[in-house]
């Protein structure tokens, strides 16, 4: 098995997967935004989030299949198995629709910048949805409970991930704990990345603006060197005897 | 239709409309702040808002008709749209008055760097006040709300857009926790700016005081260049036999 | 006036106003440190700090005597007026003692990056203290007030500063939020500097580490100047007809 | 006594100290994190961790008597004398397992940003560990007490950390808020060094991608310096008479 296995078989699996994160989104989300779901309906989520789940473990056991190397392919993918195998790591399975992002991308044909822009925007989105369906999930029926429905949970979420924190709503429950300490982190991460970009794009401009006095590239040595070249071909004329003389 | 007659709108149209935004705040502030307000004093108020969302939809439709192509304008002008529209937004309506700072960069001719502490300055008293409005306009009559004067509300807007979230006055409202999204993903693109000015300015300092050799320019490259011409040229004589010798 | 009589006042004055910022910080704290303080000693505090008082006020018009233009020094020193005259911006008087920094700077004789942590770290500790002082002066005898004792202050100033805001302790009274307001944006301007530096450091260790190739540099073309310099003169021997040939 | 000695006697005490500052952390957990231990049990924890104070106070005291100047000595390891000394300061001696990171980094043989990344982690897990552990040992039987369990103490860790601050679990005790503000200090250098990372990493992507025109290095301009040195030999054998002509 060669590495062009895997990776043809990642360019095929990538449509369908992204696809069924948007299946296993919605057989999530439906029975968390319904509470008085009817039995046939909830029967029904539950099976489409059993047949996205299947449908991950058969994209992981094939890729397993196709790495070149079995135990640094797992090492390196712990966290797909950790997504996979525990069910506290559930809701990161939409982390797939990130593969989406990829496409807008190819689309705006953007630069680095812009592509981070992209990023950053569509994983916040991702992170306040996800993080608010998981801890109402979590927490709703819980005893002393303050996140009771889905709008105090994206509130909730908009608190947490800008680590404003007021602490009129937090989780009560160990899940909703933990949820709220993976979004506290991935806000943190995306403060960074904002922060970052902004520094990144102001010493470019003020080096842009600033500097005068341009850089010396390679080019202009080349072109120099090529001067030079030329002295040494007439010193070389130079140096034969003169033609009638 | 060219983009030179929009130039020219727009550039007409700046200065009215910032009066107008400023007509705007007076007319959208003065009930907030004044809550028994005379009935003649309201209606008056609420003429001179309507007046001013009138004008500003005059220009929206000027400069759609003025737009080389029309589906591309309404598509990079969507938050205009949506602020004229939607009544929740209608407090964005005084972001016109960021023009002013255009005027006040102008007058100071300063650096890039100066240019971004005067928008940033000029934008967190803007982003405080007119939230502190809104969030004010939206939270007073509600139950169980901590926010029901106009001090309370700007201590608010300050713990807010500096994260620092005491959670002892907080929205509790729909409107009010939009108008409070809003306020944080400004105070966190405020603070990025902040930082990264600071950032760009130190790496730019450090690289000035520490770089003791100087980076190699275009303009030094030109004078070694110039001295190889001379030396071509001085050859170029010597390939002559000496003149009367 | 010129500015040399200017600059040679301040050089002389340095010294006496920080030690009578010193003198003013023991004159203001203490009453608050020490709330059961005996008559005599609260009205030689009051005195202390109505000296201190005197003193930056003579040197404020002294200053202005000397400005070569009037108007402009009191353009551009408007906080130095506003501290003077506005009694709630009394503890900013202790500014004067950042001065200190300066002399700590000269004997470590650091670079920008060591003189930057000196001024942030000398800069948090008196923002913290000053400010602890000032909400502990407001608050309290205050109804329902949190903050009672200089502990609980500085628990105060330090989830503040650092944006934490846990809600535990936080002012109710308009000049203690004015006070928090003022520390919230400190803060803000610290933990940016802070960023910055970090960034900066960073920055520049990274481009020293991975930058195997060197820059070139204006003494390196200086050098090929010169060798071209020599060639020069080579040719110019070799224009004149060989000696005895 | 030289450097020399010192150097070889803090690469033979690496390994012990580590091991030590372990099995101190053992000591140091046990009790908190089991309550009702067995006499012997907490005697064993007490002896243990009064061993590893004795071997952290060897250390110190060879390393003094190894030092070239021990008052200079003294001065630059001010904080290790602090932590032996002040028992408030106790956890601190697990710093001394910051160490395991060097090995870690070691192995990796990472990049200066991979080995920023391995000790922002390592530093965090140690940081928000000891945080919680010492507050739940000062906070647990305290009168108001909002932590009283360890889950209770993880979570504080992480809200204070970072900077989310909720406010629904705050140090109410002396020596509990000297463990927060450490905490809250650590966390914002943390942030501080995230972002910077991040920041440092964009603009040297950025740099790499926008910029075509590579800059102008030492080695392009020995290579014209050699060009020219090749002219002036060739100008030399010119100097002379033509051979035999």
């Amino acid at each position: 098995m060669t590495t062009a296995h895997l990776t043809r078989w990642e360019r095929t699996a990538e449509w369908p997967l992204a696809a069924l994160a948007i299946l296993f989104l919605v057989g999530y989300a439906t029975p968390i935004l319904v509470p008085d779901l009817s039995d046939s309906a909830s029967t029904w989520c539950r099976v489409i989030t059993w047949i996205a789940w299947a449908a991950f473990a058969v994209d992981y056991l094939v890729r397993l299949a196709l790495a070149p190397s079995r135990p640094q392919f797992i090492g390196s993918n712990l966290l797909d198995l950790a997504v996979l195998v525990l069910p506290l790591l559930r809701p990161l399975r939409m982390l797939r629709l990130l593969t989406l992002l990829n496409v807008v991308n190819r689309y705006a044909g953007a630069t680095l910048r812009g592509r981070v822009a992209v990023y950053v925007a569509g994983s916040s989105v991702l992170l306040i949805f996800v993080s608010a369906l998981a801890v109402l999930d979590a927490e709703r029926y819980a005893p002393n409970a303050t996140i009771k429905t889905f709008g105090d949970a994206v509130w909730w979420a908009f608190t947490t991930v800008t680590t404003v924190g007021y602490g009129d709503r937090f989780p009560t429950t160990g899940t909703g704990r933990v949820v709220a300490i993976g979004l506290m982190l991935g806000g943190i991460a995306l403060l960074g990345v904002i922060t970052a970009s902004l520094a990144s794009w102001l010493v470019q401009r003020v080096a842009e603006v600033e500097d005068k006095s341009q850089a010396a590239t390679r080019a202009d040595l080349l072109a120099l060197s090529a001067q030079i070249t030329a002295l040494q071909k007439q010193l070389a004329v130079l140096r034969e005897p003169p033609p009638e003389h």
